[in-house]
């Protein structure tokens, strides 16, 4: 299993009238917590699509447990509890600043060969740093 | 069942470098295909809001079987399956110009009383609107 | 001088917690009335974008004078005061459903051939189109 | 003068299919600069909310310069030139990560008193905070 934890504050223009943060902007919530997974490991998804490969989201779901808002930093844990092959999975875990549990997701993306636009393995080096983590 | 579907163009602020709709912004497209279903019935959720009764989002869950592109006119198609109650569940279909199906999704909120933070049960008004579509 | 007129509803996804739409969502709203007084004159942004022209944003300016209002359907009208050469300018006033008058903007853009990333002059076909309306 | 720097990260959802940060994003960006401009001096915008004042956006304008690209840390430097009175103006210069300057905006915006939704001068707190800078 592999965990990584990165903390996202609620911007103005995130929340909505109801005064929580809009229930759309989670995913880009997830998208930061799944780069700043990549990076604590030396990789950069800028870095994969350079090298010919993009990671289109093929699933998404999630459970608002609390609201999110303005201005709290949401403490976005992201866990990786398989070791990926042409799909990658990825659970993420929500906390406010009282650490209460508030939002439950889970997204399965794609690797995807640009040139050819056909699903593919991730690079050697990608599964190299991930392996430490699957024994 | 009670069925409504409302045309969306994909704006190019909702793509991403991919070139494809972003990921995130599928749940506002929901949004809208919602609201545009309760206008279809002559109730508006603004007016909702403005008697007391907001409709946060529990649980989404949703698949990405094809990229929305760019200027595309989205196809939105919103299914009510069943009589709501304390809560509301949608399922929603969008098609490309080619008519193509290109993503699947659910959505469940709940009624909430905004003076006491509680689910509720929506307006009768509302639920007499709804029921000649499930006998 | 050419004006074209959209119409578009705030969506509640683009209001805040002041319960006004985002300040800085008006920008969606002026690509959307660009895009549209194009599409006007049978001609498409993304077709644009296909022969290898591309049109980034170069300057922009604007002042809020009332707030746009969830669900409210926003007029928003376009200006092109002038023939456009390697530049292009617009103007935008945005009407709320009282026809009050909430919102004006400019802004200035610029042709550019995406091959050799360098400004250029938009295709014959556009200026054809437009120059019955500058005479 | 008072200044602060704040670096923010283009996230992926923030680009557009150009493969820049979209026009319309860079609100959010001199949004979270001023929020955490605030923050240096021990104020919140949240706090300022909660004790009955609000700070509506009334004038902005910007100048794109080079694109921001995804990814980049981008460095945005908040500037007040002025101690504020009943309106507060905010300077923006971005540069990316080879340290160029890369846009430049300005806004305006005027403190409310939310109970009367006219226009007001800052807490006394706010103001003694902001005199050192301004001798």
């Amino acid at each position: 299993m592999f965990e990584h934890t990165t903390k996202i504050r609620v911007r103005y223009g995130e929340t909505d009238q109801m005064g929580y943060m809009y229930y759309g902007n989670y995913a880009e919530f997830y998208e930061v917590g799944r780069v700043e997974m990549l990076r604590s490991l030396g990789l950069t998804y800028s870095g994969m699509e350079a090298s010919g490969i993009m990671m289109p989201v093929l699933e998404m779901k999630c459970k608002y447990l609390k609201p999110a808002l303005y201005d709290e930093e949401i403490t976005v844990k992201v866990i990786m509890d398989k070791m990926p092959g042409v799909k990658i999975h990825f659970r993420y875990e929500f906390f406010n600043e009282k650490e209460e549990l508030i939002h439950l997701a889970e997204t399965l993306l794609v690797f995807v060969n640009m040139a050819t636009s056909r699903p593919c393995l991730p690079a050697r080096d990608f599964l190299d740093k991930l392996k430490p983590f699957f024994k």
